[in-house]
């Protein structure tokens, strides 16, 4: 690693976070001018939690977190407390391209009471390698200082272009002990997330797409957090209650259809789409520059294959 | 595009900004805790100001502009001026995931008298296509709303993974008229580039890659903005005025065998290592998180090739 210059290591409180079971990656809901509306925001994330989330992933891809600037994610944060989401539910979206953006949020995340903090890597540079990814989570946990801090890996190549790789967990994981407390993995790969999961005791790795989450929860995974959780919080629900049982198989299959119209009609407009439809609230249909709203030409099939699935969403 | 309450559109003034000849990528010094040199940065702009370059490409791929928070980038646009940088040679990079942070970025630098701005792409989410990119520099460019907004499309497709099409350029172009000024591009593809000239007559494209200098300055090109420019503003700038003789091709060769050399020795760290020797200053090794610092066992042999090319960086 680089010449950093490292403050204390951080002594963790207690042992780890134990963060489990269904997280949300909650929509992000925007006014016409694209600031973000803090009450609708709200009142969808208590409907996640009242149909059966445990947690709720803000401020993540599906969140559009890159979207907005850092004041802007800390007005969202504070504003959901505010609203009255629990801040022990919050596991919120705090990485960014710049360490220091990273370090403002993270302590940002902390003083509202978050559990933990979903940390992507530093996502403009390319090929960095793992040296240079742990210099900038070892950053961030050294300036952050902060003995709350639990660290959940955000592991999306698709998407970020840059790879959480085991070698570098277990490189952070030996520094700062269970501060590094997990992963969202959202590569898809199953073998990927069992592997982190079981070459690190304890580490807390959540399946980042809908069809591993039983396999994973089967194999040393510890919940998920997906996007297409805005649409069917209670059937994620029951595959975790139902997990150590053949009764998970079902809803996984209820959960593999609704993933694949969501995965059809181009994952988070189709989200959008669907919430839109459901809350008959036309505002979910915007998203915030760069993303595009669903195209409404293509709403009438939308709606038709998620009902072609025969799954009803939790009432309001 | 999307549903953009767009504001009324800016009238530029007079115009195109008509910026052209050699433009460094130039390097941001860091010191020990990764705040910004500001001195030293202004230092080595001055050396290059001095040495051939007829602008700054501040705060670019080269210059980490990604790795520095807002705060942190407007403070190295406005510590650049007050050391004596003139504002008119800087071209800053004012390009972030989230446009609201383009729009603060853009703003401050015109207020500080940037002659233009490098706008990069939101290049978080991949494949959002034409129409998403559109709503984005739209949203840029509707909020600096400021006739004395020069913007400079920065197209690096390898690094930001977002590309900007030529039918982008001649959306926004027909929709803003010349205040899309022009374009760096870093494909490396000199058709792109010269394409994206002759399609939109006035509007100014800059290589930036050192190979594509001389080929585009013959074909409608007007400049360069390169990392390379850091090491041989004089080289380049010689190319420059001699680009219509073959008076041209010896500086070209030099700046392919320059380049090169930095190429193989990993870009970036190749500079700093350059530089650091050059001024006898250790502290341009350093870079800020996620990039490394070269590596030391390498340096020799960095700069034996260096040397071996035959050229020498111009005096300070």
């Amino acid at each position: 690693m680089n010449d950093i210059a490292v403050s204390p290591r951080v002594k963790p409180v207690g042992a780890q976070p134990n963060l489990k079971g269904v997280f949300a990656a909650a929509l992000t809901p925007v006014n016409a001018d694209f600031t973000p509306d803090i009450k609708l925001h709200a009142a969808h994330c208590k409907w996640l939690l009242a149909n059966g989330c445990d947690g709720l992933g803000v401020l993540g891809t599906t969140g559009e977190a890159a979207s907005f600037s850092v004041a802007e994610r800390i007005a969202i944060v504070e504003g959901l407390v505010k609203e009255g989401i629990p801040a022990s539910k919050l596991l919120p979206g705090t990485g960014c391209a710049a360490f220091t953006d990273s370090v403002t949020l993270t302590k940002a995340a902390l003083d509202v009471g978050a559990k933990g903090v979903l940390v992507l890597p530093p996502f403009y540079y390319k090929n960095v390698g793992d040296d240079g990814l742990a210099d900038a989570y070892s950053a961030i946990i050294d300036r952050v200082n902060d003995p709350r801090l639990f660290l959940y890996f955000y592991h999306f190549p698709a998407m970020s272009a840059v790879p959480i790789s085991h070698d570098l967990i277990a490189r952070l994981r030996q520094r700062y002990g269970h501060t590094v407390a997990g992963m969202k993995d959202s590569s898809g790969v199953v073998e990927n997330m069992v592997g982190a999961a079981k070459k690190n005791p304890g580490f807390e790795v959540f399946a980042g797409a809908d069809p591993a989450f039983l396999p994973l929860l089967r194999d040393g995974g510890v919940g998920c957090i997906t996007a297409a959780c805005n649409l069917m919080p209670d059937v994620l629900a029951k595959i975790y209650a139902n997990r150590d049982s053949a009764a998970a198989e079902a809803p996984h299959a209820i959960a593999l259809k609704v993933r694949e119209v969501v995965a059809k009609h181009g994952g988070i407009p189709a989200i959008r789409g669907l919430v839109a439809r459901h809350t008959g609230n036309q505002q979910w249909l915007r998203p915030r520059p760069p993303l595009s709203a669903p195209a409404a030409a293509n709403l009438k099939q939308l709606y038709a294959d998620m009902d072609a699935t025969g799954y009803k969403m939790p009432a309001l």
